[in-house]
């Protein structure tokens, strides 16, 4: 039904089990892209509903059957008529998955391929959504996860795995030690792997957002897509979704892809703009936007490779910028991204201002993840007010601050 | 299209934008029903979708249109075949709410009923749910919310409400203060007020998740349907659900409704204990699970009423059981509920336990509130443990905590 290539050497694997990446690329440059046999797969713009989960879409999933009982996907798309002066924008959000961020998606397939091999365990490091996201969906499954951490991840982001009863191995060093040891032991143990981008399904799993896009717009996509861009396998699997409704006859256009990146944590942004052929450029990563604080991606070349074949480009916004479009997004819209997701609406302001997004356009951008994944991000907010409880003090106040 | 009645005297009143309780009554015994002319409202069960928001529900409900676009409602209903020894275990899980709770489905009536009556103004006072709901569906809209709180609140709650732009009113005092001063204000500045089981709208709005799990169950509803309790609202609500569909031919029965509340914030036990005729009594609240935890429940009388039609009843969980439904719930389906939202997993335990439901029941609970509401509830959790970036180190520790 469908083989892994590499994205950089385009060698063609069948699928296995052992295989995760190009063993002779390597894990940096050989990521894998699972390509389908367009011809074989016969589907109908019927055959979707625009509140589905993503089991709907299991004849474009490199999975067999779908193992979560939990409703991941089919999560809202809203259209603005009036916002930042352009056609449409429309907010594809994503904090209404099981465990609050896009990362469902991934984990999803991950866990449908675990059971499909035969695995009983699966693992990753990680400190933030793909962890919460492994344990609460693993705890839908027989499959017991492990999850690698650097010990000093806040302790809010650690409670959520132990809820879900997740196994979680606190690794006294950075997150990169913390990666590495997982590696190990995953291959020691063989527990199956469900680390970002090493798992060339769970980009899969990832372009369901897209498919969601283009089924909630009655298969007449945006124009533009924006998203926040961390390991680049988001922005990646959104250009696979498009592409592959568009070999399937169900859409005639792939919209243009944009990527967002937080000024320091630009690893992507700066091998985009060095040009081809495309090589990884490692950076010190630093910024609020936690989710996106990458400073070695793991899929920088299917990223930049995408990006450009959708005509896309990639964009930079400040810290400040991430911050103020939190709070724009959630004044104008109700919708309270998480940082990350927030940035893609930073991109978008950043985007009309720069031109690359038209007046006439529509415009679709990726709320990845809910704001109460990272609630201390906004607490800085507050202006600790004490008004005595008396009417006139109270009137006096509301007349100060009523718009 | 509707009147509303008295719950205590029975007394019939027309609809007005000043009419919120019983006069005669007052705003204890007198909250009001909203009661219908089923004869006159003609829905047939084809009608609904098992994904749909709210709105499809409109029909049933006091407004004349829909006024967010946020997607309020349309909750997963997960169905469980061997969940603590019963033959069916239903959760309906408002965690993907716009804010992440049950009360979005209140609040999206309350604006409706603010946008029909011209209001510029809505607010409320709370620390919780309501509030960030409030906050949040507002946003949504044109009308500005006001929000009063106690300035004692934590900061993490406060911070949603700022983040959606609500103006903040930080009390120098007690909740209960802080409630006063905004019914005087409300009533002084003609805002509209969305305070709990003071509007009698909200619970319509609350109703909804009945609606919703007769239209997931096919209209063959379960035996048996547990919540948590706090003001009484929600539980009178899906009474209230299940009778108007009831009513409409569109179910052959009610579920016996069972009120959950914690040890020590068990005011409407009491009531409901002493036997008719109901009087509230009032209690020192304490308890985690802070959504529930109410010492002077505004929809007493009516909770107590509608239970005791539905041949339902009340039980009381400690605060322990609580803590352990929280993980449990999330280590056996994935779920991560907020503590009031695992109340009604401690719940069926108890009533298992109690014979109260049979083996051969279904038992739908409501798990109200997204657990990422409250992390700090579960923070306690973690052992902080530092493993040496070792392999044997890390095997080692494997082999102690693998199941």
């Amino acid at each position: 039904m469908y083989k892994l290539k590499c994205i950089s050497c385009g060698k063609i694997y069948e699928p296995s089990p052992k295989i995760y990446v190009c063993p002779q690329c390597g894990s940096r440059l050989g990521t894998l892209e699972v390509i389908y046999d367009y011809e074989k797969i016969n589907l109908k713009k019927s055959d979707f509903s625009p509140d589905g989960d993503i089991s709907q879409f299991i004849k474009v999933l490199p999975i067999n059957s779908y193992v979560t009982h939990l409703k991941v996907g089919g999560t809202p798309l809203y259209k603005f008529k009036n916002l930042l002066g352009i056609k449409e924008v429309q907010i594809k959000y994503d904090g209404t998955n099981p465990t609050a961020s896009y990362k469902d998606r991934a984990t999803a397939i991950a866990l449908a391929k675990a059971y499909e091999y035969n695995y009983e365990t699966i693992y990753c490091a990680s400190t933030g959504n793909a962890a919460s996201s492994l344990a609460g969906l693993a705890a839908s499954t027989k499959l017991e996860a492990f999850i690698f951490v650097p010990a000093s991840a806040p302790i809010a982001k650690i409670a959520q795995l132990y809820v879900y009863g997740a196994k979680v191995i606190q690794i006294d060093g950075t997150y990169d030690e913390a990666f590495d040891i997982s590696m190990k032991i995953g291959e020691k143990l063989n527990w199956y792997s469900r680390n970002s981008a090493i798992n060339p399904y769970l980009l899969e799993g990832k372009k369901t957002g897209a498919l969601e896009v283009a089924v909630q717009t009655f298969y007449d996509p945006p124009d533009i897509v924006i998203v926040g861009v961390g390991d680049g396998t988001v922005i990646s699997s959104l250009y696979k979704g498009f592409y592959d409704f568009y070999k399937l006859g169900l859409i005639n256009k792939i919209p243009k892809i944009i990527g967002v990146q937080a000024e320091n944590a630009d690893a992507i942004v700066r091998t985009f703009e060095k040009g081809k052929p495309y090589k990884p450029i490692d950076i010190y990563a630093k910024t609020l936007a936690d989710s996106i604080s990458v400073g070695k991606p793991r899929d920088v070349i299917k990223a930049c490779k995408y990006v450009e074949k959708s005509g896309g480009t990639f964009l930079r916004v400040s810290d400040e910028e991430i911050y103020s479009a939190i709070l724009e997004l959630a004044k104008n819209t109700g919708i309270f991204g998480e940082p990350a997701g927030a940035a893609s609406y930073a991109g978008l302001k950043k985007a009309i201002k720069l031109g690359i997004v038209d007046k006439n356009e529509k415009a679709c951008i990726f709320v990845t993840g809910n704001g109460l994944k990272d609630i201390k991000a906004v607490e800085k907010l507050i202006k600790p007010i004490k008004i005595e409880p008396k009417i006139e003090k109270v009137l006096e106040y509301i007349n100060e601050v009523k718009s």
